[in-house]
C-alpha cells in the first residue's frame, strides 16, 4: 500500500501500516518529497516519490491512505478508485456531502474498499460503549453531551466545527446507528479572537429516537477535557478520554418515574420520582492503540471483501451533520433538518 | 429578625443568621409549625409561629428572610416592605418579572433593602473572580462557559432551568455587570423520563460585548461537575467548585492574532496566530462560609443604609434571563432579546 | 449529659449530641466559661459552667464527653467513672498506657461505659471497609499503607505521630481486630523546622498475621492527603478520603502465584506469576456524619448496657502502638515489640 | 553506533537513537536475533546480529548502548571500554558495587564516555525541580518523600527495590548532589505473595543536610501513583508525573518558626510558629520525550570528550545506597551508613 501526505496525520499512519503484519507499505507520497524523507528517516526500505500517478500507476500497490488536506480528498480519492485501489481517507471524507456521495458510489460500482479514518471508534473504550449501548445495559438512551476542548492548533481554512466535532460525530454515529440517527441540528459558534471562522461551537442534535446530543468544541481553552456523558434508563456512563486509568464509569444512578399512570394526577408529580443511587463499575479495557486496530480492519475489510465498520457511508452521515451544522451556523442557531437541500 | 420557611433552605438562614453577631433571630416561621420546631432543636430560644401577621406586627422585627416557594415570594415581600421591613428573598426573586420590578419599586420607594440570596457570590472564588474582570487581568472577555450537573433534586413545579441556572446567572451578572449585559438567550431543554419539564438544558447568550456565554444545566447527570472557564485576550480561568484544594486556576495561556493588519491579505491567517504558554497560578482563598458573608452584607446594607451587593436589581436582570429564555424554549430554541414582550 | 472542654473539638460534639434524640445536653463546661457562652452562642438554653465537680454533683447528668487536653484526660475520666457517670472520650485515651489501663479496670468494675471518640471508624467508608475485610472479599491481607498529610496545626505539646497517628491506628484496629493485631512497630521522624518534635513521621507495622502495615504522617506538606490503601489476595480496595464522590475503590486486580509446587525448581518463579485486571467497583456509601453516628453509639451502648464499638480497650491498643513507636523513634527506628516493658 | 540487547528497554533505545541526528544507529544485537529482527521491522536498514563481538570489531562502531540483564552489564561494558567504545548501560550500572568502580575507573583510564541511563533526569520536570532546588527557590531541604507504586511488572530475579527505586534514587541524586548526598538507609520490605523477594518496600533516606527523604515503591498497588513531594523551607513542590497537564506544583505555603531565641523560655512554641498561604504556581513545562534529550546528552558528551550528566559516578551513589539498603532489609530495617564495609 501507500500513504500520501506527509504533514501532521502521515506519519501515524506511514507507522502503524509499517506494524500491521497483513499491509506491505511501498510508498510514502508528498509533494514536497524531503518531507516525505524526514518523516521515514535515515534507515527506510520505504520509497518516496512526489508523483501520485506512479502509485496509481504501480501494480503492487493495492490500497492508498490519503492524509492531504480535505479539499483534495475528492480528486484523490475517485483517481485511485478509478485506477482500482482501495482508499483510506482522513476525517473528514469530502468537503462537500455531493462529492461524498459520489465516491461512495464509486467504490460500490467497483467493489472496492472505501473506509473512513474515524480512529476513536477503534479505542477499547468506544469499543466497550458500543456494547453498552447495543446489549442495552443502559436502557433507553436519555441524552448525550460531549466536551472536547483544548487550547488547539487554529487551523487556518476550517473553522472548530470541521476540525474537531467529526470526532464526537463519528463516535457518536457508531454507537447509536443504525438504530438511532441525527435528524436535525442546531449550531453556535463564536470568533472571539477575530479570526473569521467560528473558534467555539455548540451543537444540540436531535436524535430519531426523541433524545438529545449536545456537543461542545473549543480551540481556546487552556484546560483540556474530552469527556462524553451517555445517559440511559438504567445506567449512565462517562468517558474521560483523559483519565487513562479509568476511562469508563458506569453509574448505576438515575432518576425514574414509576407507574404514573396508576395514580391520581394530583398525586404523580411528587409520588413518582425515585433514585438510584447504586455502584459505580469501571470496566477493565484492554489497551491497544486505536490506529493500529483501524489499519487492521482497513486490511481486513480488503481481504475479505467486505465493507469496513466506518465505512464511506459513515463518513457521509457526518459530514451531513456537519453541513447541516454549517447552515445553522448562517442561520443564528435555527434547527436544520438533515438531507433536505437548502 | 425573621426567617419564614422550615424547608429545604430556611434552616440555612437559620444558623447563620444565629452566627451573625449584628443580627438577632427572633422569629422562625412556617405554616407547619412543628417543621419549625423541629429546625431550631429542643435547645433554641428563638420563637416560632406560623402566623407570618405575628412577625409583621412585631416592632422589634427590622428584617424577614423568605426561604418559601417562589410562588409565595411575591405577596410575602410585598407585605412584609409595607409592613416597613427590610427583606431578603431566596432565589428566584419572584415567578415572574413584573412582580419583580413591582418589589424592587416598593422597596426603593420606601427606602428599604431588597436583597437576593444569590448565595454564590459571596464565595471567596467568585469574589477574586470579579477582581480578575474589573482588574483587567483578563483581558477582553472572549467566552464563558458554565457547567453545572448533578443527580439532582427533580423538582415538581419548575424545570431544571428554574431550577438551577439562576446560580450561573446571577454569578454571571456579579462578575460582568454594569459593563457588559445579556443581549439575548436561546435555549434548548429535554425531558428524556418524561416528567413533564425540561431535566437538562442549555442556554447560549450573546453578551453586550460580543463574546457568547454558555450554561449547561442537568438533574440527570450521575457525577456533579460545577465549573465555569472564563477565557480572555490575557488570561483564562476555570474555576472548579468541587476542588476545594485548587477552586481557581488562572492560565496564562491562550491563542492571539497580533498584526494582521500589516500583512499582505494572503499571509494572514498563518504569520498572525501565536501561542502563549505560560505558567498557571493558583490563587490563595480564604476559607469563608458564602451564606455567612451574604448574611453579614444583609445587616451591612441595612445599617448603612444602602443597597445590597445583589440586590433586588440583580434579581430582575437575572429573571429576565430566564422569563427569555423559557421564551426560546417554547420557540425551538430561537434566540429572545431581553426587555421585548412577547 | 454534659461536655466538658469547649476548645478545637468540643463545638462538634456540643452540635451532636444536641441533634442526637436519645441525648438531652445540659451542660458545656470550660475553665474560661466565656469561651463556653460562646461556642453555645446567644440563641441556647444549654447552660454553662466552669467546675467540673457542679457537673459531677447533677444527678440528671449520666454521662460526660472530654474534649480536654489529653494530660486531663485521665484525673477527668477517673472522676466521672467514680461520679457514676459514663464516659467518651476524646483520642487519645490518656497520656500514658498506665493510666488507660486504670480507666479501663475502673469502668469495668463499675459497669460504665468508657468510649473512645475514633471518629473515622463511624464514617460509611469504613464501615464498609470494615465489612470487605470481615466477610472476605478482599481475601488474604497483603499489606496496609495509610498516608495522613496536610499543612497541619503544629501542636505544641505533642509530636505529629500522637496528633495525627491515632486516626490511622484506630481505623486499622477496627478493621483488622480482633483477629489480626500489631506485633512491633519501626517509627522514623524528623523535625525540620526546629519545632522540637517530630513534624513528620513514618510507621511500619508488623501484624500478626504476617503482612505489614506503613502509615505516613506529615504536618507540612502543603497538599491534603488521606488515602489509605489495603491490598489483599484477592482485591485491593484504595480509600481517597477527599474524593466525596468516590471514597471506596475495589480493584479486582493483583498479582498471583499458582501452582508452583507442582512445577520443577527451575521453572517456578516466571511460570507461576498471574495477573489479574478486572473491573473496579466504587461501592455506593451512605452519606452520614461520623460525629452523628459515634455520638448514637454512645447513647445506645448506654441504654443497652453494652461496651461501644470503640470502647476503652480499643483506646488501649491504639496507645500500645503509640508508645512503642515513641520508643521506637529514640531507638533510631529499630523495632519495638508491643507489651514489652522498657 | 550499537544497541545490544532487543527485549522491554532496548526497542526504545533503538527508536531513540535513530531520532537523533548525530547518530548513526548501525546495528541492533541479541542472542536471538529473530527478536531483533523483529524489533526493527520490515522496513529497516539497521543490522542484525547475535554477536556482540561482531560489534566490538566494527570500526564504525564507536558507541554501545547495553539493554541487557544486569548481571551482563559488567562483562559487556568491560569487553567494550577494552575495544575503545564509549558505553550507555541501563540501570542499574552492575550488580555489584565493586564491579561499577572497576567500570567507572576503566573508562576514566581510557577517556571514554561512560553514562547510565537516568532517564527520568531528563524530563524537563526534573530539569525545572533542579533549577528550583539549586537556584534556591525552595529554601532548604525540609524533606522528600517519594511514591512509585502500581501493578508491576513483579522480576524474577531482583526484589522491588532494585527494580524500582532506582528511579527514585537516581531523579534525588540528580537534584541534591554534589552539594547533599545520602549518610545512611533504613529499608523494610514485605513478600506477601511468597514470591521469594520483597515486592514492596519503604526506604528511609538520612541526607547529610540533617533532612529525611523516604520511598514508597510496590508492585502489588492496583493503583498508580508517581509522585514526589519535595518539601522547602520557602516552597514546597508537587511533581505528579501521571497528571501531564499539570505535573508540577509549586506552593508559596509552609510553617514557619521565627525569632524564638528572642522570646521567654515560656511562650516559645505557641507565639512563633506561623504559617504561609501563598499562592501556587504550575510552572509551564516544555514538552520533550526524556529519552530524546538522554541520547542527545549521550552523544553530546562523546563529541564534546566531558563526561555526562549521569555519569558513571552517579551510577554508583544509587548502587551505593542500593546495596546498602539491600544490607539493612537483612537486618530488619536498622540504618546502614553508606561507604562503611558489612
Amino acid at each position: 500500500m501507500a500513504v500520501v501526505g506527509a504533514g501532521y496525520w502521515g506519519p501515524n499512519l506511514v507507522r502503524n501500516a509499517m506494524a500491521t503484519p497483513s499491509l506491505r507499505l511501498r510508498w510514502l507520497c508528498d509533494m514536497d518529497v524531503e518531507r516525505a524523507r524526514r518523516v521515514l528517516g535515515d534507515y527506510s526500505t520505504v520509497g518516496t516519490t512526489k508523483s501520485f500517478d506512479e502509485i496509481l500507476g504501480d501494480p503492487d500497490v493495492q490500497a492508498v491512505a490519503l492524509a492531504t488536506p480535505a479539499a483534495t480528498h475528492f480528486p484523490l480519492a475517485m483517481a485511485a478508485l478509478d485506477a482500482g485501489k482501495h482508499v483510506l481517507v482522513e476525517k473528514p471524507l469530502t468537503s462537500s456531502l455531493d462529492d461524498g456521495k459520489k465516491l461512495v458510489q464509486a467504490a460500490e460500482d467497483r467493489g472496492l474498499v472505501l473506509m473512513c479514518d474515524h480512529t476513536y471508534c477503534y479505542t477499547s473504550a468506544v469499543q466497550e460503549l458500543r456494547r453498552l449501548v447495543h446489549e442495552g445495559e443502559l436502557g433507553d438512551l436519555h441524552f448525550v453531551d460531549s466536551v472536547r476542548i483544548n487550547l488547539g492548533l487554529v487551523q487556518p481554512d476550517v473553522d472548530v466545527l470541521w476540525d474537531l466535532a467529526p470526532h464526537d460525530l463519528s463516535i457518536l454515529d457508531y454507537l447509536l446507528s443504525p438504530e438511532v440517527w441525527v435528524e436535525s441540528v442546531a449550531a453556535h459558534g463564536s470568533d472571539p479572537i477575530g479570526h473569521g471562522v467560528a473558534c467555539l461551537a455548540y451543537l444540540t442534535l436531535k436524535l430519531s429516537s426523541g433524545a438529545m446530543a449536545h456537543v461542545h468544541v473549543n480551540w481556546l481553552s487552556p484546560v483540556k477535557i474530552r469527556t462524553m456523558v451517555i445517559g440511559g434508563s438504567h445506567r449512565t456512563v462517562v468517558w474521560d478520554d483523559l483519565n487513562p486509568s479509568q476511562r469508563l464509569s458506569v453509574y448505576d444512578r438515575g432518576v425514574e418515574r414509576k407507574g404514573s399512570q396508576e395514580l391520581p394526577a394530583d398525586d404523580r408529580k411528587q409520588v413518582t420520582i425515585s433514585y438510584r443511587t447504586g455502584d459505580m463499575v469501571a470496566p477493565a479495557l484492554r489497551e491497544q492503540e486505536a490506529l493500529r486496530a483501524m489499519m487492521a480492519e482497513f486490511a481486513a475489510a480488503i481481504s475479505e471483501g467486505r465493507p469496513a465498520a466506518t465505512d464511506g457511508s459513515a463518513g457521509l452521515r457526518v459530514m451531513g451533520v456537519l453541513e447541516a451544522a454549517a447552515r445553522s451556523l448562517r442561520r443564528d442557531g435555527a434547527f436544520v433538518a438533515l438531507g433536505v437541500d437548502e
